[in-house]
């Protein structure tokens, strides 16, 4: 099955979502880099701009327009939102694409309007990408063409809840969804909040009151498998830390209930793991990792549980997510170079 | 009103609330150091145990039978749950005493075994004890003889929460707290999970699902505060840094009236400050110190805020609190030795 | 002697060393905050710029223009390097001035412009300035008109050098400075480097092999004090916290004499603390507070000594150091406002 | 040459060295893990013990008495010191072993007794080990029954500095190693230093003037590799991170050839890799992996240089240097299962 290796480009390689994608692909075994692109730095070695990866033989980062993709199977796109549609509009039309950023997470054109501020330019890409939460969409994802990449909190938020009202175990009105997000999942950015200085050592909530993006994502997920308008309350905070999220998501339903729903729906997949009913995850149990883990808890009071998610945000909720479904889409094993244990501690 | 210097005593004081204890002391102007214990480490100077107070002149630590109460005004009690109240009910009983321990939280005795797991020993001192929560029992406090500080995190939701009951503005059965807690709280005791390499760079709930201690404050509090039981939902996270409480309280209300009956109510407070409505807070604004943030906001949801408190556990959380307490049981200047800024960054 | 309160102004106070001036100040018995300057945030509130201080009655944010100096008893000036050497040429002449900037810490105008790239332009004031290491300079201090702080690292490796310079009890060519630097002392810039993704969890050295800027404190010093050239081995450590200096300074001499040295030396210092022999410092002894902790251990190696200096970086690395050489100036105690315990944990 | 899957046991696979060696033997393609030993675990799940491992079908924590290592090609051997001994004297003495403790690094008894302050209960089984630093000893370890794993500390100083002892290009008498150090090293062991609330936010030197054990092996390489005496001076800082070791060693002789001598000497090897002159290593770009980063830059003083070392102490400094070895020892690529990238950030 994996007797041909494929070729990739990064196109975005400059990110920490771009250079999650190297380290993974690094020891993947069917899968090479054949071309790294990163505007502001082409012409620069990985090496220079992230020197873990200084012991591998990578191509040169180059702008997109020299990247000859007659000789690339895949390309991943790690740039930022508004870039991406731009980018992935000019590229060969049929070439596959595993799209990391914002743009097409959002089928319908006014919420990506609602959510990212103008309206979407690549409309009829929109409309041809698949939603690219493996566990739910594996099919499609096999067979399409443009994949978009969720967003990391909007992964966990979905692993907790889209089973249950899948399952019709919950009430739909009352979903509270506390996330505490790793700092890793803000990108590479100069802000000041992201400062060692201004953000280790504390927490804070940011977004709150209804305002995060992936609240879009929730609303259209929810909504469509539910079959009426779902809208979760969503509260995020910052956590002096890289990598890791974790989503406690509250509940009604009978928790035993709950957790046999989980249980049954995650017991074939390879990286969803649902602990013992009671037992708690945390998210240095998957950092650095592919898998998830999620904990169910019965509260004291009555027909109230307590759902909670954690993976890593840089890689399965964002670059291990996307070559996951790049395995897919290019005929390989699901799980090829994915299989890496957690780092701890 | 402060012409008289006041002597106090630390029990207990080689733990992280017998160390702030000392630090906030050390610059009060009224209170001086007349005795520290520690049963295991009497006869060590405080700097061997703390050398971060090396530079304080402060008697040796004894054991608790070798202080001199008759020449000590007020005693501190930071000694664990259960031996807490051993102690005290040895010391003689005119003496004023705040207590930090668990142990006289909760009035009725049944409340303290259902929690704690064993019978209260010191029954009558339960029922004399004024619960701590400065703001709200201010005057019983000034009166009073024994006064039991409260829980950190039950100090965090209380502050978010009272006078929402006191003002009727929330559904009393619809009150979630999401808590993230810095590991001081925690003390000084060697467990595994409280490991750096364990806690560092990651979070997990714990105490999940009705299960926490500070639970039976929350109780006890709200229960009477509404004359009605109420019960909370509350999951606390552990978080991977020292100082700091976050609650983040869901609630069900009018945003606009909840943030302006928590205005109100702590306008005339001299530790406790609400942002304006939509500001966010972050521990990181109060460590270090004795005051509190407050912040709410509405959700995209009619009805629904959420609520959000900072405070330092080991400050307002705890020894702060025990020292605010005490400048009124000893007819000080409330804010006595308490006004240090904040440390940032 | 603190009858009469003072009045002083803080230029560049949006940055870190003006936030701690304010922290510091805002117990000092006898210093009032007058006016707060920050250029690019004039208007703002000081609360909007550091929520820690939303406590604090202060002076909105106005651009040194707008100051009005004849109502300023001492002007703390916390601005980058090259511009506060223009802010301060451009002040009233007789106002006292401590700047925290690097402006005025090398005496002689070629070695400013050897370790800072251009050519110095207040030239006069530079002569005029007095190096602000208090306890080597106390009385220059007392009397002078502008002091210049030191540079924060400089402080450290001075601390453990400058007595055994004095003494003669050290070889001059044979001086290793290894130091540890909480990342605070970079200021608030937005560096990569400084992000919390980018620094948490590891170390690496950075301006080694003779290149950073304090170097040019540390020539000047020890050679004026040798009567010769003493050129010292410096390598920096970029620290993933925020406050605290680590010096580890490798010398050559009688370890029990080096340690005499400086414990007769420090012995009336109310900020110095010189541990037993053989006992080790650590940053989180003085962190958030003016102390300094020093510790000094032979090496198996005759001859051959460690002498180990701590301190916090923004408080007697900088604004505290600025707070006591003002006191100085200003005819206070020179302890006022400075008393604060570290804070631990 | 990996046709053949081998069979290894790890003996204390409850510890932080024996969790690192599942975690990289997970997705190692030759070896497979038939027995996990854990005296006081016996009976547990390794997921139980470390969570993160939940993902993996690994054999239960059995006693040593029950395992059976007819079955078993390599034993790997994470014990801690002195126990170590005991349990490698009792194996069959054909089974191969690596050991990671303490006990078979020093040739010497007397030197064993030194540094670890018994004598070695397992003096022919001392004789017949081989030093466990694979560049160094790669011909005897390929032949070696028992490999003796090295000091992760002793490894980045011998990285180091080897190479130019080798070739001769440095003074013997003048070699200082300053070391920081993450804090997993230090194992599970409850400590009240390695407490998250004691350990965060700062740092502190220890063992230092000569007192650290893996002196010990400093003295044994280096004196033999010179033919004659060495002695380093070493100060290790304990870091306020879980892995990464920086080795910042303080040599006379001239930068460029230093940098040479170690540039060739490394440019074979699969692990070791030298940055370009002047460049500075960080211990981030090496972390989770079994790479080494060196980098060499000059002082400013004619005649000296600066070797900086990184590596992850728990991979290349312990497990990821034992699974190399034993892919010698069995036959295996050395590199088999150890080229993962790091894990940044």
């Amino acid at each position: 099955m994996q007797s041909q290796t494929r070729t990739v480009a990064i196109l975005g390689a400059s990110g920490y979502t771009g250079a999650e994608l190297v380290r993974l692909i690094a020891t993947h075994p069917a899968l090479r880099i054949g071309a790294l692109t990163g505007e502001r730095k082409a012409g620069m070695a990985m090496a220079e701009v992230f020197p873990f990866l200084a012991h591998l033989d990578l191509p040169m980062l180059t702008r997109i327009e020299d990247v000859d993709f007659s000789a690339v199977d895949l390309a991943f796109c790690a740039l930022p939102h508004a870039t991406s549609q731009a980018v992935i509009a000019g590229l060969p039309r049929g070439l596959k694409v595993v799209d990391l950023s914002a743009d097409f997470r959002l089928r319908d054109p006014a919420d990506y309007e609602k959510w990212y501020g103008k309206p979407h330019a690549a409309v009829d890409l929109q409309a041809e990408a698949v939603y690219g939460l493996t566990e739910f969409y594996r099919e499609a994802i096999r067979a399409a063409r443009l994949v978009a990449g969720t967003g990391c909190n909007a992964a966990a938020g979905q692993y907790a809840i889209r089973p249950l009202i899948e399952a019709g175990v919950i009430d739909l009105d009352e979903i509270v969804l506390d996330l505490k997000a790793g700092v890793s999942g803000a990108g590479r950015a100069l802000k000041e909040n992201l400062l060692h200085a201004e953000l280790s050592g504390g927490t804070h909530p940011y977004a709150a009151g209804g305002s995060h993006r992936h609240l879009g994502e929730f609303d259209q997920e929810f909504s469509a498998l539910a079959g009426r308008l779902v809208r979760v309350q969503f509260t995020p905070h910052l956590m002096p830390f890289n990598r890791g999220i974790l989503m406690t998501a509250y509940v009604r339903g009978t928790p035993s209930q709950v957790h046999a729903v989980l249980a049954a729906r995650y017991a074939p997949e390879p990286f969803v793991h649902v602990l013992p009913f009671g037992a708690l995850p945390s998210t240095r149990s998957v950092a650095g990792s592919n898998y998830v883990h999620v904990g169910v808890i019965g509260d004291r009071i009555p027909g109230r549980a307590v759902v909670m998610v954690t993976l890593d945000n840089l890689a399965k909720g964002s670059s291990g997510q996307a070559i996951q479904n790049a395995n897919l889409m290019l005929g390989l094993e699901e799980t090829a170079g994915l299989l890496q244990a957690p780092v701890f501690p």
